[in-house]
């Protein structure tokens, strides 16, 4: 769709290339651990979705939940559509950590601290084994 | 849970009372059409559901969002499972509107005004007839 920032642009950097989706990591969020599940077609809201797409859609949402827990280690994982600014489909799936710039508040609210660099640092260093099961447990 | 506010209290006003699920409206939000999909069971991420409980949990979410596009008319609807703060798997639905508090902003985002009061009650009017389908079409 013309104008659509998620039709014309991937939205973050590849990690994952499917036929009706693409995984993002949103390196411009300011979270360590801050990916996009993308939905190719121009569809405004979840509900939109075919059974089919939604079930696709959902585990591969699990999927990625699954293997941030297991390699990225957060405290939390938050899942969220809201489309407000850009109203294609996409979820954000979110590795919170408990010292982390927002933490408990939503990565939307106001900043409570600044974390440290060696922290944010640990938490990246693990993004690669994460982003390798990313790719080798999702269908392409 | 002991100590779990979703364990020991409803967390908002229970429109619909599932098994394993009950949805409220969380009518201390500031939000006209604030609901939230609550688990029973005390479960922290969406990924530690069953596979056949996850589809449970999303189909019921699609109900709740295609009802409230029909009655309520939203121009977006918002999903989010978040849980930092009360780590006990609940999703929240929002309803949003171009001219409510916060948007495009998130609802956990700095307020950008002050709605009109009838406004706001002009949605208030809508909400009977989106439980009113919401117990009809869920199943209980």
């Amino acid at each position: 769709m013309t104008g659509c920032p998620l039709c014309e642009t991937a939205g973050g950097r590849v990690v994952v290339q499917a036929p009706r989706w693409r995984i993002v990591h949103a390196q411009e969020a300011g979270f360590p651990a801050f990916y996009r599940l993308v939905w190719q077609a121009h569809v405004r809201e979840f509900s939109h979705l075919a059974t089919a797409e939604r079930t696709e859609c959902m585990e591969t949402l699990v999927a990625i939940e699954q293997a941030m827990l297991r390699h990225v280690q957060p405290d939390k994982v938050n899942l969220a559509a809201l489309g407000n600014a850009v109203p294609h489909l996409h979820w954000h799936v979110i590795g919170r950590f408990a010292w982390d710039s927002h933490f408990p508040g939503a990565v939307w609210a106001q900043a409570q601290r600044t974390p440290d660099a060696s922290v944010l640092q640990l938490i990246d260093d693990r993004l690669g084994l994460f982003e390798q099961e990313l790719r080798a447990v999702l269908p392409r």
